[in-house]
């Protein structure tokens, strides 16, 4: 739910932050909300994430910090990106905080709404296409889709401080549930090998797509047991999403591919596909 | 991913139909993709869940015809919409089909694919926000979060030909995933009395909400033990989306209310709550 005025009040009630989901990353994907709000916001804060074609749909005018958890000398933490927001916030000032995605689906949306409340500032949650519906969509794999998947299942495959991964990998293993895995490219062999060992056929197909959507979209398809020599093969890096099911099977088209514009045939479902 | 093309070229290629999710109900969460094309299509193809506030964007002299599967006089089969969508497609036409959501998450959106390229027509999917991150943002319910919840998981809360619901319930009854349940409410008891057979806690909290995101949002706050009669004591009707899971918790500024005008506050966290 967005606010009811058309665009935020510049002399109105509390200090607001918008946390605004962006997508999977073709700015064409961004939600009419948040392509207002970055069209009038006094400042963005943005990770490493956001696809450059999204940033520069912000005004010159407008300032942005880069608070991308990305390792090296501008990493902020995520309290000091929390502290951050506080600091910008205030009563007549736009602050877009900008994440991949959607927000609130493994974005740590609410850990940053949680801070902001904690000091006083309201928050605008605009959800966003999430890097699931996106990315899929774009090759033609439907998520969920009668006979073949009766539901679909989002899970990260990282953990908080880098802690091992500790699923239900029994529970994980249905062949009816499609699987979307979330950053899970340093442990993909874990993922891979736990769900054959849980009793996935090995011969599941699956997706593995590294900037889906963009310019620089790669896409890998195999099956559990060959997918990492094909990501490797292909040089895949993150952030990746992983597509684990009898879905992914479905999108006719699907090649191994590296380079998007290669491939514009998977654009679309091209017709007698 | 959209069409390289800013606008769909009137002169080139096959005949397509877009496939357009159009998001939780609210406009403004409409893709910058989405309202493109509505301004331009030449006719739109929608069906009973699309809110009349988005019917309302589509200019005047553009066709529309509804498709929608309520029961009644106007009642579509999927097999005749997806003969009307390969009726209505020619090179040079813009057909856009609008469903809710996403068109890849319980929209059937493959089944139309399928049947159009079956016919030599192409397809653009154009994903959308999907109502389970739609409605639960706007009332500041994160799917994940750290410690909560460590992942999601959606389903439908019917079946093909209204069979019985056969889902491995103790697979769903995890405590450590949200559960979103799509179109649940002729089903609700089955679901909640499953769950609570296989384990999950009877406090385990559930917000229910229909027409999210719209004018017209109800919502129910409870837990699985009492939301079926919270749900029929505000007179909730479909579609409603069920979110079962601790995540539901943390919006702390929750109620039970049936009419979204009266709880401005719901539309942000607000500041302190």
């Amino acid at each position: 739910m967005t606010m009811r005025t058309e665009f935020p009040q510049l002399d109105a009630g509390p200090a607001t932050v918008h946390l605004v989901g962006a997508g999977p990353g073709d700015p064409d994907l961004l939600t009419m909300r948040a392509w207002k709000l970055l069209q009038t916001a006094d400042v963005v804060v943005y990770d490493r994430l956001i696809a450059p074609e999204i940033m520069a749909l912000v005004p010159k005018g407008t300032a942005k910090i880069f608070a991308g958890k990305a390792s090296g000398a501008h990493h902020l933490t995520q309290d000091e990106i929390n502290e951050l927001l506080v600091r910008l916030a205030r009563p007549g000032r736009i602050v877009v905080r900008l994440k991949g995605g959607d927000p609130y689906i493994f974005g740590r949306g609410h850990e940053e709404a949680q801070a902001l409340a904690k000091h006083g500032v309201a928050c605008e949650i605009v959800p966003g296409v999430t890097a699931a519906a996106g990315c899929t969509a774009a090759l033609g794999i439907p998520l969920t889709h009668r006979g073949t998947a009766s539901g679909v299942r989002f899970l990260a495959g990282h953990c908080r401080d880098d802690q091992a991964l500790d699923y239900d990998w029994a529970g994980l293993a249905d062949p009816d549930t499609t699987l979307v895995v979330y950053m899970g490219l340093a442990n993909i062999d874990r993922i891979l090998g736990e769900l054959i060992a849980a009793g996935l056929p090995a011969d599941t197909p699956v997706a593995a797509i590294s900037n889906g959507t963009t310019a620089r979209e790669q896409v890998c398809v195999g099956t559990l047991a060959d997918i990492r020599a094909r990501i490797d093969a292909a040089g895949l890096v993150p952030p990746m999403l992983t597509v684990i099911g009898r879905v992914v099977g479905l999108a006719e088209t699907l090649t191994c591919v590296s380079d998007r514009t290669a491939v514009p045939d998977t654009v679309r479902h091209d017709a007698g596909a």
